[in-house]
């Protein structure tokens, strides 16, 4: 763990310049629009340990697999988001010399990210070795309400010296990923050109043709002596050259535009890109931060949460929801949520369960429906693809898997144990959809395309398990539950859970749709060759006679067969220094020990707790939790709403302590790759879900069970809910539930049901043992 | 499968040269004398299709790891025998042309491989693009009783024109692996030089600093117009002119001297390498030739197995016995057993457990007891890295892990299914001591050697089980069997089994090593710091309280917890366009079926035999054999084994035809990487234990119970027991022992004892349905 930012309610601040921190600082300062995103690379040369990173949303590149011993049905490649070519690159040269925070000397260095308003900015002084010393500003925004715009605007300012200077604003195509397999570099640039104040380069990828244009304008204060333009094969950019006075400032304003082959025809790109950063030009830089920041004012309006008395966990929780609103705005159902965003090149940039487990929770509650609603479709769309996934693994007959890593609807993944093994992830997207349904009521979207996905998944769990002869029930042998520190287990009580809802769910739905939309039904049929006979049967068949695993002594649910073969030792017997176990034991001593990765009996808890008394939870966390180290950033959350779930509010806020700050304060030592962004959804549930106990059953009723941990004086949330948008406040006495429009609703608060009318508030005593 | 080449007792023979086949043939028809080998690689130029392979034994390579995803405890390097330089090189310049059989058109081309003397030769006519006609023999052995020396003989008759030719003998250092992770190339070449008739050069490997000097001498017949000597920094050779006549052949001899730095010093490598091949040319071809033959004599003289009525399967396992000993002499305890031998680079020549499973069984049959020591020895020497692999995962204390895959001790192999988990192969290594003991009565080697290994062994298992409080009993969680179809399994049968037998056997062995030599007990004891109270006390209770899955129904051991929950499909179902599985199905599928890759829980009843009555034999191997798909070549013999000892004779033989041959007529489309050296001894063992009945049991008896096949008029094979050297023929009626020398011996004959002393023969009616 390093704190080494300040503690800030709405900001993030870094006070010194510290090259040993600048790659972690790169990730956290990073910045994203839904379509582009930036690490916090400086906009000068830098020559010190950095990792270049600027990514284009749906852009990607198909690397050739690289594995030590082959196994049928690797796939080829692996997606991997890519690193393209530096648009926000401004060399400032003082004198001659190119200022380089590496080899200069800074004082008085402050780099903040202002959540609020969405802006990263410098400010510092910098003595250069040629021993001129320069103030300089650095502002940078990607425009939320312009996505195919980027800002940056760089203030230079002599602080001992006149003379000359030069600012040189340029396009860079010659960039790599440092995570490519075989050191390829992914993209070709097609066309670089320079004029007086602007330029642009067209780039390619290889293999999969991706096209992205970057056009930028600039404007510059201050008397320009000469303008040289230059162009390489894969460089472009102007040479400004000024000569500065002592103590007097010189602005640059680079005003870019990034259009790619996602949302522009090939040619087009370029004109396209020009008009764009023409556009912004035209409006300027006060306007295009106006827009922006009115963009931002609104995302806080629906999502802020704030908590009086923990100025950690203020700064923290702001922090993650500010990250996954730039990582994804719901615009476009070609993305999705990479587990790092835009922040680093580590897990591809590629989609995962994470999606459907975390972030959708998230966007249901914080974002209008249409948000969730093109992450579900993201997945209809490559049901041809999950489907032909299933086929290479041997399923038949319109069976699909979803892939545990993808970016076009291909696996991408090359572990067996979990490409092939993992299969639990199709039922979170089976899942997803009814989360969406009880929160939304849009029935539509089941009819049009769920019920597609959720027959596709059935067939594939009905194929996947099989009839035990010794057990006479059905069995779902040599699986890897979300728990990945199991690999080929058989029963795992999640996998075999998640599939009986599936089938179901699958079941209940086709009679919805059934009733609801004949007519698209027969369509369904049509399309999917369901045989309404002879599948419903079978599907209803396993999901009545699922074996789970079960330990009788301690009457809990089993992780997987055999779980109590293994020695039981509790996660607090191993000696600190052993911790994380997965940097300390190989591999076959985490699987041969009983130690849990991340929430697994408990995750399938958390999904159906509405089918669980309260003892039921409370045994089954107090065997999971101490065995469990979570160490994935995706098992905290869970645990932490289980636990306030039971009354263990102390125990809930530990939980939510190792996840709020996990980035800021590096917990792992890992920052500098990126940015978890897919378990900063797991945070927002922990207060919403865990302290905030809300809660949508499959009654489609919105509950809430307010808790509050000793530190917080109090905490409120926002959400939206079926069209209606609350706020709600939790102090040490009382909750506060305050809607912020005029439509009615009904809720059950601690059990009991309440209708809020015509904007009311509603107050009620809090309860701090309640159960849901 | 391809049936390309002739059928011939003692010789395999390619009538026609057919570029397709050219590198199954250079598998076939590979020469090696334990301290090298050579793929049949042309000696003149050849430009189609080849692996190129000249390998000397003990020196490899350590190519860095390449792995998708890493995982803790994965070796950083794989060891890889290396195709070093090419010294076999003789390039043939017709008129200024050179011979180049891809552009040549061939007539009467005949390859041989002489088995009965180790000589690999062709003849052919080729006529050029330039219209001239040749006849060309080439001659090649590598020494077995010089095994420094390699000899090549290029005879060249001008068939349609007379005029200027050349021979260009040479040796090139120019050459890579095509394994090689990173495309590296593995050697430096130190030093070329060449003069008149000879050329001399010295290669390094990068990294471990091997060298290897190669030194060639060359005699020619006829006039020799002019010679050119010529070097580059990695090629050096001679080009010697003639002016053939039409009708008149010339003969180049070339006689290559091969040191490398496992036997001598570096700075002497070029001086010897040099004198050895002087010493060689001095002694001239002939002389040469009939010593290695001599060698040869001997080798067939103890381990020749003479088939009647089955020509097929008389060449195969003849074969398989040339191969064998081409492979490895026992003169050297730092050399071992690669399954592919001297073939090819595939499984990178390391060593794995089919040495101790598969070859010891052979070796100690046909070869002096000191070859088997050496293989002893080998192990012994990597104790200290197999102890340091055990810690590397965790183990302490002395446990040892020896490596699945390796050169010099280290672990080479890096899939952890197979890593971490395929840790019966220490039981391999332990067994095969006893086994060693059982045939040689060589107590000093347990006393100095042995049981120092068997105590390590022991230690490990002991800490790799672990006491299961449901059961009661101890468990081994997280194997791979020998079943590779199955991966991280609990309970295998076999590996419990095997790792109880190591316990007992640790035990035993150090009662026996205190009662026999208290002396060096002393010294092993406090070399391994053995608490002999509190560990052994442990190794007992874990023997006595070892959990074995069993299946009661069918009556059978069960290969490991949960396998009846598999759909139980058996082999002869499934399709023929499916097999072999692992060419068709993915992975996971292959792990979630009941299909069985090779012999599991019928190695251990093979092992064990005599603990178990025939009805238990036979229901497990009913049990068993239909679910087994035998897609290692390791598997069948094992069954046939068991097949025979049941009087399923006729299965047995079926289950010896998929072995004798598998190379010969490429079986599984793959002989073109090499051949499959250990399951040789599979083949072999298929015969002499399988239908010879032979057996050492733990009262140091030899048994036979020989049984034939119908299709065989009768069959003969030659063991070595105990000093006493015996030949056995079997045929339709009767078996006749005939020992050849004058040592006497008891042996158990189909359950009853004789006598055999003076050298006098022994006849005993053939029982055919006879159990040991």
């Amino acid at each position: 763990m390093i704190q080494y930012l300040e503690q800030d309610e709405w900001r993030i601040v870094e006070k010194e310049f510290d090259p040993a921190r600048h790659q972690a600082s790169e990730s956290i300062f990073s910045l994203g629009n839904g379509l582009m995103g930036q690490r916090a690379n400086f906009e000068e040369q830098y020559t010190g340990p950095m990792l270049r990173g600027s990514y284009i949303a749906g852009v990607y590149y198909p690397d050739k697999t690289r594995v030590g011993w082959w196994k049928n049905g690797y796939p080829e490649y692996f997606a991997k988001v890519l690193n393209s070519p530096n648009w926000i690159g401004v060399d400032l040269l003082i004198k001659g010399e190119k200022l380089d925070l590496y080899t200069a000397r800074t004082d008085s260095f402050e780099r903040v990210l202002d959540m609020r308003r969405g802006v990263l900015s410098r400010t510092f002084t910098a003595t250069l070795p040629n021993q001129c010393t320069v103030q300089v500003t650095t502002e940078r925004f990607l425009s939320m309400h312009r996505p195919e715009t980027g800002v940056v605007r760089v203030t230079l300012t002599p602080v001992n010296f006149s003379g000359p200077v030069a600012f040189v604003p340029y396009i860079d195509g010659d960039v790599k990923n440092e995570d490519a397999n075989y050191d390829e570099q992914f993209w070709n640039i097609l066309h670089t050109e320079a004029a007086d104040y602007e330029s642009t380069l067209l780039s390619q990828t290889k293999k999969l043709d991706f096209r992205v244009a970057f056009a930028m304008k600039v404007a510059i204060t201050g008397n320009v002596s000469s303008v040289e333009s230059s162009r390489t094969d894969k460089w472009c950019g102007n040479t400004l050259s000024l000569n500065a006075s002592e103590g007097e400032s010189l602005t640059l304003t680079k005003y870019v535009g990034v259009c790619s082959s996602l949302n522009h025809l090939p040619d087009q790109l370029i004109t396209n890109a020009q008009n764009e950063a023409d556009r912004s030009a035209q409006a300027g830089f006060d306007m295009l931060l106006a827009e922006h920041e009115q963009h931002w004012t609104d995302i806080w309006h629906h999502s802020d949460i704030k908590i009086e008395g923990d100025a950690a966990a203020q700064q923290g929780i702001r922090f993650n929801i500010f990250h996954l609103n730039q990582t994804y705005t719901g615009k476009d159902e070609r993305l999705n949520i990479g587990p790092k965003g835009f922040t680093g090149e580590k897990y591809g940039g590629s989609t995962y369960w994470d999606t459907e487990a975390y972030c959708i929770p998230f966007f249901l509650a914080t974002a209008p429906p249409q948000v969730t609603r093109n992450l579900l479709l993201y997945r209809y769309k490559h049901l041809p693809k999950a489907i032909e996934n299933a086929q290479k693994l041997g399923f038949t007959d319109g069976a699909a898997l979803y892939p545990m890593v993808t970016m076009n609807g291909e696996e991408s993944h090359n572990e067996w144990e979990i490409t092939f093994q993992e299969i639990h992830r199709n039922g979170a997207i089976a899942f997803a959809i009814h989360n969406y349904l009880r929160h939304t009521d849009d029935y539509q979207y089941l009819d049009e395309y769920g019920l597609e996905v959720l027959i596709a998944i059935a067939r594939f769990w009905s194929q996947r398990a099989t009839y035990s002869q010794v057990k006479k029930q059905f069995v779902i042998l040599g699986v890897t539950g979300p728990n990945e520190y199991e690999n080929n287990i058989n029963n795992n009580w999640y996998t075999n859970k998640i599939a009986v809802w599936c089938l179901n769910f699958a079941l209940s739905s086709i009679q919805k749709v059934k009733k609801r939309n004949p007519g698209q039904f027969e369509k369904v049929i049509k399309k999917t060759g369901l045989d309404l006979k002879v599948e419903t049967i079978l599907w209803k068949s396993i999901a009545d006679n699922m074996y789970f695993p079960f330990e009788k002594k301690q009457n809990v649910f089993l992780q997987q067969e055999g779980y109590m073969d293994k020695e039981q030792i509790m996660a607090d017997e191993l000696s600190p220094a052993i911790r994380p176990i997965n940097q300390h034991w190989s591999w076959d001593r985490i699987l041969r020990s009983c130690f849990i990765k991340q929430a697994d009996t408990l995750q399938g808890i958390y999904l159906f707790e509405e089918t669980f008394d309260t003892e039921t939870i409370r045994r089954n966390f107090n065997f999971y939790e101490p065995r469990t180290v979570h160490e994935s950033s995706l098992s905290p959350c869970v645990h932490n709403i289980l636990a306030a779930r039971i009354g263990e509010v102390e125990k809930a806020y530990e939980l939510y302590l190792r996840t709020s700050r996990l980035d800021l304060d590096d917990y792992n030592l890992e920052v500098h790759e990126g940015l978890h962004i897919t378990s900063m959804a797991g945070t927002w549930m922990s207060i919403v879900e865990g302290f905030g106990g809300k809660r949508v059953f499959d009654d489609g009723k919105l509950r809430l069970a307010p808790v509050i941990p000793l530190r917080w004086k109090s905490y409120s949330f926002r959400i939206l809910f079926k069209g209606v948008y609350l706020e709600i406040n939790v102090n040490r006495k009382e909750v506060i539930i305050k809607p912020k429009n005029n439509r009615g609703i009904s809720l059950i608060i601690y059990d009991k049901k309440y209708n809020l009318t015509g904007g009311k508030s509603l107050t009620v005593p809090l309860i701090m043992t309640a159960t849901l």
